[in-house]
């Protein structure tokens, strides 16, 4: 899709952080840098898990925003589509080609879902997810307005205590609503438990999976005695996707920061009580800094502050280094302790973002390196696509 | 500047959060919004002080990093110019017709030093800080490459522990060495204080300032003695401006919150005991979230999370509630504790946000609003322009 803009118009520094070609010495900090075999050994290492449990993977774009990063699932991740939580960032991944969109959260305002119900307009499936039977006429009206088709799921919240329904009447009530209304068709449920991801031990996570599937198994047996198959039972993230494919209820895992890791997730352990960045994942993602002041001794400032990441999981962790630490983060500026005054001036290093997917959306560009040169531009094609 | 932009083609919801004209309840969230009255006022109160105590105000862009506040700024609120942080948020506000602009930070890289540079090319006066007296004769071999002209101020670390020298001695071996460069001009000395803007006590920063204040003048009386006079001594924030103000050595300010305000620095406290945001400055922004779930009866979820705002400084406040509160926020959503049921589905509420500056680094657009309609879209020039 990035080839639509002619690359050699862009002007280094000004619009984009690299050239193609260029070796990576010469990136402009600070920017996000892909590391491509290691992002392409985690779509190819998920893809097979798919594979092996026979599970569909819808890939949450929300974490990335960019469709060439979502082709690339689709094309060599055998993912099945998207998932995304905003109607613009479904318009801008629709926009791109994408054919196969879950916006996997509610949508209530009425211009949002009348541009929602234009999307299969452009070729793309088009779903979203329900909590409240209200909003079921005013999904079956724009459908109906527009003689398009809007796929509903109706939302169970199964711990993140956000969006969502917590008994199988409700469930049962809500898709019967979505089965008779015009324009719509009962896609089944989701049931995404975000909550969990982050717990460090992998037993504590179970325990709450547990608690997911429960309720989920209840729902499918409610509304399949009602005659309402569903043909989608999502959920699932990083820290739980094993946990959904072995349950026998859930077929479609919606996992994001797998594909790029970050520090926050990256902390978490497996079932060896192993860190999944230690094995299970790669970190493909980093921010690229530079060293621009060195006034004291034991003390580096970097390019990268509150502007280039989000700290909302913590601090960036410095890459591949334990002598030297980022300790503090301001709105332009990294402060760097270098007890052993290691780093120069122009010194570049590779910060994993504490918390990927906010970290992603402050940037307009990945710059996709392998071997120490600039192999490919992506655009952050959805970035700021918040409403 | 921004009529230069057709908004008549820009499409509501994909390009923009709102249209010019429109109601405020149609604009599109969540997205940021401006009070253009509260503004304003901020605006020529800053003004005055600054006609009042002699001072000359370099308005901080990288706030609000958008060419239409900077120009309200300088064309209402007397602003001399501005300061900005990175290369590529100068080359936004020179490419916008800036005519006077300060890096107030170190640049070291090559490419970004030969694009600086440029600068003045576009009619722009160039200033930049300088903490290393190696970094000097790299400014003077770009700016005598280009045939350009870079004004530098040795910037001193009077207590925010980032960049910057803390001796006098280093000060004037800087400034000579500035003063001797071909291309360069030596403009005077950078001194803020920015770790003491958000203590919250009165008799607390101005301890703070006192001792900045003795730095600045020893390197003022230092530099005098080898015959350099200082143009500019700049530095000040809104948590301090009256003190550079009344200092007797400062005569440029730099403050960027006051024209927006937020959350954190709203809590600090006048020399009265009393909040800043409660008489000596407006909000002026706010994000503009809508309620999109409530299927639970004690707590609403609205549409801003961590892709709308940065967190760093605290959540957001809920403006005009004390019935509400926010109380947690992940990627998309945030949590709204709702006791009594008030908040309705699709209900707006403006957010205050817990930090100003990396919260309008997601936004693409400021929507200025006037009794209750669309007046006017600014766009956020150097959003993202971190390079």
């Amino acid at each position: 899709m990035s080839n639509r803009l002619d690359f050699s118009k862009l002007e280094v520094g000004y619009d984009v952080p690299a050239a193609i070609g260029m070796d990576e010495a010469d990136i402009q900090t600070p920017c996000l840098v892909v590391d491509l075999d290691a992002f392409e050994r985690n779509i190819a290492k998920m893809r097979d898990f798919c594979r092996e449990t026979n599970m569909r993977h819808r890939v949450h774009g929300k974490m990335h925003k960019s469709a060439d990063v979502a082709h690339y699932q689709i094309d060599h991740g055998d993912a099945c589509g998207v998932c995304c939580q905003k109607v613009s960032e479904a318009e801008a991944f629709a926009r791109a080609g994408v054919k196969d969109i879950l916006v996997s959260n509610q949508v209530r305002d009425p211009a949002k879902i009348d541009r929602m119900a234009q999307l299969p307009k452009l070729g793309a499936r088009t779903l979203c997810c329900v909590d409240d039977i209200t909003n079921v006429a005013e999904l079956s009206a724009a459908a109906s307005k527009h003689g398009t088709e809007i796929e509903c799921l109706v939302e169970i919240d199964c711990g993140a205590g956000r969006c969502g329904v917590t008994t199988t009447a409700d469930v049962v009530a809500i898709a019967k609503a979505i089965d008779a209304a015009p324009g719509l068709k009962f896609g089944g449920i989701q049931a995404y438990q975000g909550a969990m991801q982050h717990l460090d031990n992998y037993e504590d996570r179970k325990a709450k999976i547990d608690i997911a599937v429960a309720m989920v198994v209840d729902a499918v047996e409610g509304l399949k005695a009602e005659g309402l198959e569903c043909d989608i039972v999502g959920g699932g993230g990083t820290g739980s996707y094993y946990f959904e494919g072995a349950s026998g209820v859930y077929n479609e895992l919606q996992c994001g920061s797998y594909a790029f890791m970050d520090a926050d997730y990256g902390r978490i352990l497996d079932k060896d009580g192993k860190r999944i960045d230690q094995g299970e994942w790669e970190n493909a993602l980093f921010i690229l800094t530079s060293v621009m002041s060195h006034a004291k001794a034991d003390k580096a400032i970097c390019d990268a502050g509150l502007k280039a990441q989000s700290v909302d999981s913590g601090l960036p962790v410095i890459f591949g280094r334990d002598d030297v630490e980022y300790v503090k983060c301001s709105d332009e500026h990294g402060v760097i302790a270098d007890p052993d005054g290691k780093l120069a001036i122009n010194e570049k290093l590779r910060l994993v973002p504490g918390h990927c997917d906010p970290t992603c959306n402050v940037h307009d560009w990945y710059v996709g390196v392998r071997g120490g040169k600039v192999e490919t531009l992506w655009p952050i094609t959805a970035r700021g696509k918040a409403y």
